[in-house]
């Protein structure tokens, strides 16, 4: 089962297989290719870091995996349908980290997971759905072995910022989304697709929340916490990415609130429309009522009516209804209904 | 009383004995079936588990089962009458354990109870309401004698396993008819048959958060706490438990917000689509005002009228009305009020 | 100062006196009824128990308890008036808690505070307002003198879990009342009286919770912390009594969401009629508005107006306006705004 | 700079010199007025306690005060410019706490603050803006010298309790405000002047919650931490206040939700009310669209009209107007509209 | 490299350059402008403190800046790239620090951001975007030579409580405009304009809860945490500043809640208006409709109507019309339509 990792495209992990690259790495440069099933010899070598990367492996692939490395039942279980949490667990000498993944897709929100066993001497990653392949990371990474050489954590640490990174279009395409948005429903009122809009970026900001908020407390415990994998030297990378997370929580959250505020504003700029268009229809309805009502009068069968025997009592009458009606529209006019 | 557990049906409990099943286990194996007043003997062999499962027992019953394994008063007093919320409670060297079970019927939840009695040696579960039978949980674990050998306490992991797999074909069924929902709502206005859904989903979710909420904070207490009867090799299966339970209440938590955005984004429909009836309205009595008015004027009776001699008099007026009431009528559409 | 209990009808104070109930005990056992002013010499007695239940005492009774048992200047002082918040303080030797009570008087919920003391050898008791007569509690522990007989903390115990079972029948009455209304609601829109009746239920449920919420931490502090006069197996009992109040607490959170969720579905059941009045005015008026423009166009004066002179011309205008409104009717109720 | 406490009225300070009074104090007696220069050396003598009380000092007083007691800069920084929030600092071994002090000024609350200085031997009372003076304080306290030669912390805690003290007037004048306002709300709609009511209410009572809820930590330290100027007999009566201001907090809180539950109120009873208008105008509308349909086609001019020659016709159109109009009003009236 | 700090003017940082100023200080003197990269040797001379003032420097400026105080990789990427929350770092021995300003430009809120290295013996300031320059702080701070004697710790807090203090003309601004409109909207209902403004004040308040919000935590660590560069001594400053941003913090959500408030009176308002429009509608309809149907009636041309033959019946019609018109209006005015 030897990849060449220089023919994977990056963007198209082998699905079919499941195995997007694994290598053995020396002071931060490449060894070696290897096989899922020599990975656990070359992480018993002295200075070797095996670093593996799978796309959606089936069970045969994840257990053989878990021969490797002697990985916990339940790691594997999790790993093998997806659905989790972000969370980080530890069993005996291993870490089992969960993170959720967030792409734009056609306007909405796709999200993705990717699990992570780190041990003495390994990583394994594993994605599951919309998520972006690691393959940069591994490119970076290897561009700068002096990095890489410090070991499993800073690729743990590459991964993650990576992940924590890659949240930041999507905020900026919602955010500039939500602009446009206010002053649209500020200016003019929202229309029923508008409405729509808002709830969709609504729901899924609400889920964002839920993919990244657990993620705040996974970094925190990667930095505070006492873990056998990380190195005390790691910790400011960790806390660099607990800071970032917490900032993309923090537009996270002001997006929902601001997201809020626009519902409460349109809710208003609706209820003055609809009072606006009361106003209206009021005005237009006096006005209109006026000639209707005289010329009613002046239609009326009595054989008595003086007016109607005047030579210009008609034309009186029209000049009455225009003073009127003109009157009348002025006056709402003035008063702001029309 | 000899239960032969083979001859019970898993989906109806011999509700008139209220003894769904009673084993004695060796290594997994189930050695014996047993009666309850035998169930301390059996205990007290070495490696000998108990397990009994009971459903709506009569006092009778749990004061046999209460005196077989020397439980606590006020834990029986408890298990007597349901409606407890979930907790932990620790009685000298047993554990009493309340958990909230979840159902489908009729297109809302229902609720049952199930009361946990663990110490060395015994589990006794007591089931009240809608609950499923745990003859399946009981089947899975006869059938990996392995896992069910660690005793007891595996037993109380595998019931509470189930308790939280099962809210989650609830939770798909609502999401299901929620996101259904939403599409109607924001396409077309909400009825009155759809705001009772959308407030009655909104209780069901609130009873369903009150049922699962206060489990989480049994499982962290049984992953967590230096309880006598959980060995330490179990608490990863817990905190498995744990990490379940948590992505249930997230993910009623985030159904709970999303009916509360699709209860303001029907408002906001609502009050657009009562502007769009207003502005109808207002431009076909404008519309119908024009040839009432004209023929108002017309219809007067002064003597000296000029234009009610004219030859065609009537037919320009019959011009004027239409011309008018059309330019209207493309007013109106043009600044989108029909 | 003898008080005959046995002469008291429990549910009618002897309110001049302030004196409901004063016994010692030994073993549980009642073996004198006594005077206030002699309390403090049979309180030093060997195994004896001193338990006092007052009635809204005034001051000098007060000052009598006060020496006897040599209580705190502050917890008399709040002893003497009332609405205090739920709370435990320690002085010294002696506890002083103070709990709300609650009964449905007429449709709303009446508040009462009792105010209890206890220490080595005694407990006094001192209510105010509405509550019901702690007689029963004195009676069933009477009849129980192997329970009694563990001491004042016991009597303690009693009357905590007399006042929090003494919360459900009021929830009941309300949780019953808000499922008949929120039928209604839902199937008919919202009266005034309705309107009225649910904020009077939002504003009693939350001075309910103002009375319970409290009681949770001074139950919690019963059971937890290291109390001189309750002893160690006393604490199952206090945590049976905070499991009661948090389940009693959660249900009136429940009930407030609900009715909260009431209130937004009203407001849009409210919004629909609205808008399905407005439909159905514009509906009418177009209708309404067919006969009245053509019946005017006919009704002007043109001399020359050749319709007017066909013989059957009137009856062809009436059948053409039969089939305008009949066209109109069926079209709005097709659209389903009649 | 002596200044005869007798001489001044309490209500008026002497705003001029900024001195409300200045005493020396043993055994809980006033052994002499004293001149804030003297104040270092009157409290140094064995078992003095100094006590001044300042109402909106200059600087120059201020700088004096803060010579004879050797006060912190910062805090000295803080008494000269109010807007402060509640709190309690500790500088070596003397305190300064600041409270806000509220009063009904014209139907509004108006904000004072105090702040407090406390060390061995004195307490300086600085007032400024809306408050009443402490001289009833200095009265009560100097009636009853027992207490008061308990020293500058009971002092301190007198001062304390009259602020939290005067809370409750200001709270029971809203509380009977807001139950006068949703009496009148709930029968009768919501005029705009009750609506500007509501609003100011709400924004008093969460001035009011900002000067109030801080205070709660201020007392709880009070209580609870080891100040050195804090003797521990004194922590009853501080825990005392701390119970007395969560109470006020408390009722704080409830005339908010009350008045948040009154604004939706509002809102149910003003769409209930628009509601009533729409059914009522259509009502009308509808009874007088019936004459005015029927008038306008016997109003047509058609040559061939058989009922217009009919004896009776007029009267019977007339009856079947009366009938048709009739037979709408009460069909309104029985459905409600009218 | 050497700048002349006196030629520099304070508002118009050297944008091209990047470095607003530069000093060494002993015993809090200046003894001279120095270059940036000769600061290193300059701080390691006794009693020597070296303050260094940026804005907006490029990368080449930072790395040299990092060079000289060997600040963390990390913290220079922070430096560079602006968008941090307000947090504070330990790297070793030296703090890095970041704040967020807020300035008023043309009616909305702009923000900058300040990053601070503070070490031994040094104080670097980064300013991005919009914010004051710290001139005024060294014009202040050297004007007071014993207070900035204290080091570097001192200079720290005088920027901190200069970057707090100038929430405040922010904070007062918006408070007038609030109080502004929440007349205008309470007296006559909310115009579009309004809403919208509103809106962006909502939103701008949002934005400004998050930068201040974090920096309560920063303030907090300064004073309570052991950090290395902070002398016991100076944290009643740190409280101080700690104080002031609370108080800031509670002014912004005051001002937060109070607009919520008002967007909730303004839906109240506007529900009012549209009802009384309603009512105004209606009313005037009613009165139009009088003559409208009397005239309609005796339109008619039915052979026999006795009425039309009376000598005085077009007057007594009129009289009838013109009563019940002014009946009618006199009863709308009197139930308040009118």
């Amino acid at each position: 089962m030897n990849v060449a990792p220089s023919a994977v495209v990056a963007t198209e992990p082998v699905s079919s297989k499941g195995v997007v690259a694994a290598g053995a790495y020396v002071d931060g440069r490449r060894v070696a290719n290897i096989a899922v099933d020599e990975a656990s010899s070359w992480r018993s070598r002295p200075g070797h870091v095996v670093w593996i990367g799978l796309y959606e492996p089936d069970m045969a692939l994840l257990t053989s995996v878990q021969q490797q490395f002697n990985l916990h039942d339940l790691a594997i279980a999790d790993a093998n349908h997806a659905h989790q949490r972000p969370k980080i667990d530890q069993y005996g000498d291993a870490l089992f980290i969960v993170a959720r993944t967030a792409q734009l897709v056609g306007g909405s929100i796709a999200f993705g997971e990717t699990h992570l066993f780190v041990g003495e001497g390994y990583l394994v990653s594993v994605r599951h759905g919309a998520s972006t392949s690691y393959t940069p990371v591994r490119e970076r990474c290897e561009s700068c072995p002096r990095a890489l050489a410090r070991g499993e954590d800073y690729i743990l640490y590459a991964i993650l910022d990576f992940i924590v990174d890659n949240y930041s279009p999507v905020l900026e395409t919602i955010q500039e989304e939500v602009e446009a948005m206010e002053e649209r429903v500020l200016a003019g009122g929202i229309t029923r697709a508008q409405i729509q809009r808002l709830y969709l970026l609504r729901r899924d900001l609400l889920r964002l929340r839920n993919a990244v908020g657990p993620l705040v407390e996974v970094c925190r415990r990667l930095e505070h916490d006492n873990l056998p994998m990380v190195r005390p030297t790691m910790q400011p990378l960790f806390r660099d990415v607990t800071d970032h997370v917490r900032t993309v929580q923090e537009q996270i959250d002001s997006l929902r609130e601001v997201l809020a505020f626009a519902f409460e504003a349109s809710l208003l700029v609706g209820q003055a429309q609809e009072t606006a268009v009361s106003k209206k229809l009021a005005s237009w309805l006096a006005i209109i009522a006026v000639p209707t009502a005289i010329a009613g009068i002046y239609g009326m069968n009595f054989r008595n009516m003086p007016e109607l025997q005047w030579e210009y009592g008609y034309f009186a009458v029209l000049g009455v209804i225009l003073i009127a009606c003109t009157a009348l529209f002025w006056r709402f006019r003035h008063v702001g209904w029309l």
